[in-house]
């Protein structure tokens, strides 16, 4: 696999503080990625450019955010064969709700992948393009096996 | 103005049976109009070369309806500088409440004129467009306020 | 074109907070305008006044924002032959869907082109007010040009 | 109380359906009562002549219905001290939740008492329209009094 | 009329707060009342003994206000003939839309007049029932036509 | 138990196509039970009764159905200390959502234990009922196994 | 009766803060019960074992509470023929309703009692607990209904 | 990569209609996959022996589609360390609202990749899951590339 297979792209610098989570998960697997922020609506040329040139520059999962009308997610997926992931980032008025329609309600022949929304979604993505990558990575599939073991441990038994 | 100022644009053939009301108001009016199908999803370079050629082709006002996430109006207007106006087509799953959602939540920076769920908003897309055009189109602005007044004499003093 | 070619209305005071981003787009792309509190429903008088005489007063598009059954917009574009465009303020119990409803779902006949709940609508309704003012006014078509093209150039390669 | 205290206006003949069922409430209890075609969005000249003349025309309660953006009985409201009851019709992609929305969500000032969606709305608005003209007459109440012990009766003690 | 011809009553201590813009409006009106708590779940026997004798204790109006599964509007109303209106109260988790359900959508044959979530809808209770009252009370229809007035004229020309 | 444990109730005949299935279950699990129609809002007398004397008649658990504005459920648990279950009725307009609300939503102090929406919740709401009384009533827990064991016995491998 | 006849178990540590209002209620009445925490989602394996275990450890009745996608309730009730009652924790981004579809919408054949979102259905679902056991207790019966009658008595007259 | 890389799972015979167009897409790609009714709430101990050998088996991608309170997808995502990709079935009253909340709102730690509500959903999680797999097998990514292409090249110019 590539040095960075994973591209976390979202749609602007507010959406990091949720996209941040899904960067985490990625170094503590130890998968490699590339973080940048890509426009769908006030960028358009790089969001074409980045989609269309992304199995060429060797990745190979997209984890795309953003809030709103998130168009970002879905246009990439129309513009790249590569797996695209979305993470609906939470809105103001409309808690995310909006978000979560405009990347999931994908018609026929475009999919993309959707977590939940906010944090956890973010999350998610990074464990989803980790499980993803692990389907032809052993090493890795360990590494997320691990992860995910430890996660089980750390569930105490009473609330306290 | 251009013989055809008005593009209307679909997402899919499907569509046609709402976005049709939209075409059946400007030829009332006799508004010239170019009918097409580019979905954002499918056929996304052709919405591109479409949307960032739109104005050079003379098109003053461009109407597109989608339906789910939908994506056109929202990627065309930030391809373009002419108005757009959204048209929410009514979804299986979720009665256009997604489409709602995707066209009318966009960010700040780009913006589209959403119309109401399906036909009345098709209906509604025709008049708006016409009444663009119209501040700069005295004698259109004549057949337009012609056109509301049929359509208020033609209320009836009680049902039956 | 007239020297306040835009109306910015809305329902009470308190819509000013978001409304006033319509004003600053306005301000920022040199388009005229006037900033009136009109309440379709504490003062129906001065708002019926204000409809029919819009287009002879010289304005060319009007912005209305209201909330929660909010029926300013449509009631204005009920009394006016100009484009109308709605902006739904953000409404304390349901978080402006109701104000979303309540200016979208126009019935066929009588449309208001709606942008999103609270500030980004507000921002948009200026930018596509100018947007069509552009269909007939060149220079204004190159500023708003200018305006998105300094919005792309500021967006980040990566978040920080 | 004069001979026909209630008016039941509404905005569309298509609403006609669904407002018949307050029309035969009140001729069920002798209710007098008129009914007209009253469009806040195509007549809205005709809204506004009846709704300032209503008082005067002897009216004691109006009964309003209207679908989608339903602006009618806030409109009313605005227009006339008289108490105004509002019936959403259900809408078709949104099922009245529009309709519900626009009527319900007045703000301080104004208010519309708001019955449900559709069929039993309008059945309710024929009732309540009753006992508020019954609060200053005896005989209606009598009436009214009757018909609900009458459907109390009615109720089987098992399903069949 | 009585003395006290509106009773203003609600489901617990926690929805005064919200109640108080009722009974604002009606001290402001002149309009007598009386304020109980009155629970439909916590003291049925109660509610059962208010609703049945509040008709032969003079009241004309019942203003009625709760929240969540808000079942005391719609018991009320259906164990008197008086006109009841309802307030459905804002709950913590889904903002009110499950107060503003269970008061709103009763069956055909018991109605409730329903106002807006919240503090609006409470304010709008106190001016409705001033208005039921006003049809058979000349002096208070001109006391609230005077509220009205002065409303109007408290709306500023421009947003400070 | 008695011979009648379980009381199933419901707001009106139109209940029954869903409540039957409550009705079947019970039946298949030999557990006594009584159907009765008993609305909240056209017979709150008999509602009063029921509940009060539910205990005493010998019911150890009460199943109540209802739509729209269901009142049923919450108003029967506020008179019984025995355990109630509620169905929510699918609605015409609101598909069940404001059932769902109305009957769900119930303050502290007050609980109904809520099913599905429609028949899959009555189909459960007999279940439930029956694993309750089957918590002292060791013959019954068998037959309750059985039933759930001969489902999961006729689960298909495959879909066909 | 066990010692312990309830269990109380939640997802993760954060649900405590509603679920303990569910142990309150049990202390309260003298209900013994047992506290874990078993996520469905982080330790399957302790839940599968958990709702095995469950009727033979002598549990009576299980009170679960999750949010978000909440599979606990549903998953223990389809692993024990115990009664099951769920309690929806409110989400973040949407409030619990996402928590509510997924424990409520239960298929037909297994059946989990939903209280309401929150504090108030954690409360109430220590209440439906103890009102199961008291089908089959009557001195828990007497205790219940002494707490309710408490309730009752402490609802003041009016507010302040 | 295995004989079957994909299995497609449902949760019951009813889930099949929806979810076949995920398996037409496999077949299309030539992909293998295994088709099993799984059922998360009938046969919870099949799900569990299932999700816990999938590995084993050879699964390298899980496609799970459930309707209502929909369990399956996340309970195996729970189970096993492979991507699972979660169709959400439309629902009777909630139009598949509720299966969508119960699929997509998964916490941090356990991912499903959610598609859109129904057949689209559906062929969308073939699609993915053939996206998945081609990221580590070339011969399959270019099938999918013409796949793609050539719906590209099926969408006409124009609506007809």
């Amino acid at each position: 696999m590539g040095q960075r297979p994973v591209a976390v792209i979202m749609g602007s610098q507010s959406d990091w503080d949720t996209m941040r989570h899904a960067v985490e998960i990625l170094e503590q697997l130890g998968v490699g990625h590339d973080v940048r922020i890509v426009s769908a609506h006030r960028t358009p040329d790089r969001m074409y450019a980045f989609a269309k040139d992304a199995k060429a520059e060797g990745f190979k999962v997209i984890i795309a955010g953003a809030g709103g009308a998130a168009h970002l997610p879905g246009m990439v997926a129309a513009l790249t064969p590569l797996p695209v992931l979305g993470v609906p980032v939470e809105s103001k008025a409309l808690q995310g709700v909006d978000s979560l329609h405009s990347i999931v309600q994908m018609p026929a022949g475009i999919p993309v992948g959707t977590l939940a929304i906010g944090k956890a979604g973010a999350t998610n993505a990074g464990l989803l393009a980790a499980a993803i990558l692990a389907t032809s990575d052993e090493a890795l599939a360990e590494r997320l096996s691990a992860w995910r073991a430890a996660r089980t441990d750390a569930v105490a038994e009473r609330p306290s």
